[in-house]
């Protein structure tokens, strides 16, 4: 059945969530639009929508086959999907390899340090707040979601983690952090949202050159090249 | 014996610690001097180094008699005790009752709501970083402490909680939230540093009033009598 986009339900900074004729599933635009630091960097990177939309689409479905129950249900064109409707849970689920970005700041690490092992941080996804990072009490307590949910998400996002960083490495791609959401399904837990340059950090696993989103928050210029080239590399 | 205190060790922005003629036993001096806001705020307390030792020996003694090992020993005088030498452990343990503070700031909370269940907090000690709050894997990560360690701290800053919450309500407190620290002694942790209206959150349990560094860090007024206060109200 072809499914016809409805009613806008909202617009955030990355995407566009339409309402179907099927009660619980989707469409989801992506857009070029390209924020950062919260908001406060705007800008717009061409094509980025068709790769992100794409990239999502082939990470979902590998996670799928690899037990990891996900929103996606179908592609529908470049840019377009068609996902389950989910609750979203107001939760920024991070999973961390290697030293970067917030943490390396908020810690006072050098970037780029390998982990022993995977660090995982909850973040209240709340732009008014600028999203703070949280622990699984503050998570709790703020009823962002339950004690099982939250080790149900934390068992999930470790999952994942392993199955992307060895895929990713097969496509010479070092996966350094990324960011996960969750929603609510017919009761439990999967996990949605989308997964691309945007919300992961990848560098080569050659050069570390960087090839995502960074690109654009620092200004290191071939934003757009970045964004191809990860995507020409999963396709292969 | 009496202990000589022989060279400082180390003069924090509250105590000054000082070696002894036993080797695993310091001397530490409280002192009037008052800061907040990671040093930005300074100030003094007249009689608050007093307060804060004998409100610490009160407390400490209270909870090696409940069975939470600390680092206390006995009294010198007014403003010293002697301690256990200790490595401290360079995590701030919080434990949250009710609302306030930096947890009501940065999650966008009132302040004085009850919580549920009590919320701990670790931050990293580390003036230069504003003291970040971390999660367990950043503790791991940067090897403040190891996974068992981290374990016991939550239980036994649980059970203070409890054992502190209890007493304070005999004396009209309510224990809003507080901070402590923890050190190795002889390859075990223990409490150690102090507990005082430096470290803790205190409320008359009857009008709310503050009665804690709160009044000094928000100029409120009456600063000295509310430590005093305190401290009569524990000695009744
Ligand atoms: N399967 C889904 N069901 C419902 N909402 C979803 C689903 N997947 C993602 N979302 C939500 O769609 C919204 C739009 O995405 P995006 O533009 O990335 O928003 P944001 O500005 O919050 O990052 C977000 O609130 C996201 O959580
Ligand atoms: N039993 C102990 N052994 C060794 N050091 C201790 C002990 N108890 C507390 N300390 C440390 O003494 C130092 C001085 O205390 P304080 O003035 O409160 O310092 P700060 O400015 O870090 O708050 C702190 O680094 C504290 O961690
Ligand atoms: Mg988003
Ligand atoms: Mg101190």
């Amino acid at each position: 059945m072809e499914l016809t986009k409805l009613e806008m339900l909202y617009e955030g900074k990355a995407k566009k969530v339409y309402k179907t004729e099927v009660q619980d599933q989707l469409i989801v635009t992506y857009k070029d639009d390209a924020t950062a630091f919260n908001g406060e960097k705007k800008g717009s990177i061409a094509e980025k929508g068709a790769i992100n939309n794409q990239m999502s689409a082939i990470l979902f479905q590998l996670l799928e086959e690899m037990g990891v129950e996900n929103h996606f249900i179908s592609l529908i064109n470049e840019r377009e999907m068609v996902v389950k409707s989910v609750t979203i849970l107001p939760l920024e689920v991070i999973v961390r390899n290697v030293t970067a970005g917030s943490m390396a700041k908020r810690l006072g690490l050098e970037e780029g340090k390998i982990l022993k092992s995977p660090v995982l941080e909850f973040c209240y996804k709340n732009d008014e707040l600028g999203d703070p990072l949280i622990n699984d009490d503050h998570a709790i307590a703020l009823e962002l979601a339950t004690k099982e949910q939250i080790q149900y998400i934390k068992e999930q996002a470790l999952k994942v983690n392993e199955i992307l960083q060895e895929f990713f490495l097969t496509k010479g791609l070092k996966l350094v952090d990324f960011k996960l959401e969750f929603g609510v399904y017919d009761g439990k837990v999967i996990l949605a949202d989308e997964i691309s340059p945007d919300t992961c950090r990848l560098w080569d696993s050659n050069t570390n050159e960087k090839l995502d989103k960074d690109r654009f928050r620092r200004d290191l210029g071939n934003v757009e090249e970045a964004y191809q080239e990860v995507l020409n590399r999963l396709k292969k």
